[in-house]
């Protein structure tokens, strides 16, 4: 098969469609034809040594992507050959097959081609496991996310919504009527005092859970917006690794901070992707079929062209999520 | 009646046994004839000024008590005057008569006398809500309480045993023994670098929850010590109030960092004392009666002298709680 490889870590100019072996699917996994995988901002750390490969994950970038299974291994049930899926990988995406294990699995939701489906399972399991199984954000509450128009936010936005919060994103002004079509009640300037701008349009309350992928630039700013009993999930630094935490200010709010991804963590058991997978199949995949939330796409490139998909990205300004289409499919 | 009154902020030296107003029970509340009141570090804080009493609370020190219902307000149901009982406090608990909701109201737990009840609410709930509502302490994870042989330690250990926890504690080397009379599996010195200790006696795992009460100085050993998944949650800034973060470090143990009081919260609702209460009574007093847990009371004194508690709290040493009995009681 033919995936996308590193000569070595660097840029997008690192990046070829290249000749690789065929995955095989180990026990309790299938092999996927892969139809589309996506960009996610992990991808880009990849590519620059940043983010290494857990151990036991492909070498091959992709956190995610849709297809048709190919071949099952021992003991996978629920699946047959020739089903469409999407699926939450390790790695490995960015190529014409995949091995995955089947409990990684989603069916592809009810109104979703399979092509979009590619995009799905790492925002869909991301929201989910930070906003409401570590988050538990709740009917009413207030919620922000930082980011409203990237891939994670317009997911965002659309599951809270659905859920029945209050939502409030940052963007840049140019975005925030796209934000608002998406269901924002809130949209803030992120060039803006977001907690002030924040605690004026919430009579002072503030958000309940913040969703963040800043890190360390936005943290002072984040425990500022919290409520009392508010969650800050961070995702992602790209504002940097290290900030001063006031735990004076945590304590008065009675604050939480967790710091989470989904690619480290175990397939079975607790805490794992499993379970993740599980929830977003029982609670986010009906909103689909539903209409209360659709994929979210702004560009699909060719899977060949991945190093264009990622200048893309890295250029700002791109509002959902990007695909990467097998070629051959 | 008499009470623990301030002249000014300051030291122990401020406070007088002195005549007060008698309090009156509003809707909801009950006036407990007080047996016991016990010394907490905020009352310590509190009388340096530097402890905010929230607003509606009493002014007058004490945040737990013991003693007989004098009086009940409109609407209490399940309570009759004469009834002995333990109550946690927002304030108000050196003194010989204190209102307080009934919804925090706890019965004085089997096997347990009346004056040793009154050191028992807020330690109860400050692990309950800690360890176990926001930490999920499970049965077979790791536990490391900083300071184990402090009021909150003391009772920690054992409920975390209860519950099938390993526990660590940091603890001076004079008092490991008795730390491990106490339940404590693994006893680590708190001059050496706990995070290593801890890894060295687990087999590299660290801890599943750290019940922390330093704050600032312990931050970046703490998250050093977590456990993937980890939960820290911080009680006290003994250490210190800010501290830089490491987000990273966070991120690649997928770890949480909760700092909440008691205090603050609403009497009744999400988040509320009443919650906590309720769990504490259903959770933990059962233990007292199954002979798994029991009050650990360092010294007892006329709650006349109140000052005397504070000064030998702040010299050290003190293991377990230090009571206030009501001279007149």
């Amino acid at each position: 098969m033919k995936a996308i490889t590193l000569a070595e870590y660097g840029g997008p100019e690192q990046m070829a469609w290249a000749d690789v072996e065929d995955p095989t699917p180990g026990p309790g996994e299938v092999v996927l034809d892969v139809a589309a995988s996506a960009v996610n901002r992990a991808d880009l750390l990849q590519v620059q040594g940043n983010y290494p490969v857990p151990p036991g994950a492909s070498p091959i970038l992709g956190l995610e992507c849709s297809g048709r299974i190919a071949a099952l291994g021992d003991g996978v049930q629920g699946w047959t050959v020739g089903d469409e899926a999407c699926a939450l990988l390790a790695g490995g995406g960015y190529a014409q097959k995949v091995a995955v294990p089947a409990v990684q699995l989603l069916p592809v939701p009810d109104g979703v081609s399979l092509v979009d489906a590619g995009g799905l399972p790492e925002v869909a399991c991301t929201v989910w496991s930070n906003v409401f199984m570590e988050g538990r954000l709740a009917d009413g509450e207030t919620f922000l996310v930082q980011g409203g128009s990237s891939g994670i936010g317009t997911h965002a936005i659309q599951v809270a919504k659905a859920f029945g919060a209050r939502v409030a994103v940052t963007a840049h002004p140019d975005r925030h009527g796209f934000c608002r079509d998406l269901g924002a009640d809130i949209v803030i300037d992120y060039h803006d005092d977001v907690a002030e701008a924040l605690k004026k349009a919430t009579d002072g309350h503030g958000a309940d859970v913040i969703l963040d992928n800043m890190g360390a630039k936005g943290l002072a700013n984040n425990l500022s917006a919290l409520a009392r009993d508010g969650r800050l999930m961070i995702i992602g630094m790209q504002g940097g690794v290290k900030a001063e935490l006031n735990i004076g200010a945590l304590l008065a709010k009675r604050g939480h901070i967790s710091a989470m991804g989904l690619r480290g963590r175990p397939v079975t058991g607790p805490n794992s992707k499993a379970e993740i997978v599980e929830q977003v199949r029982e609670q986010v995949w009906p909103l689909f079929g539903a209409g209360k939330v659709r994929p979210v796409v702004f560009e699909r490139f060719s899977m060949a062209d991945a190093a264009d998909a990622h200048r893309r990205l890295a250029e700002g300004g791109v509002t959902g999520k990007l695909l990467l289409l097998n070629p051959n499919a």
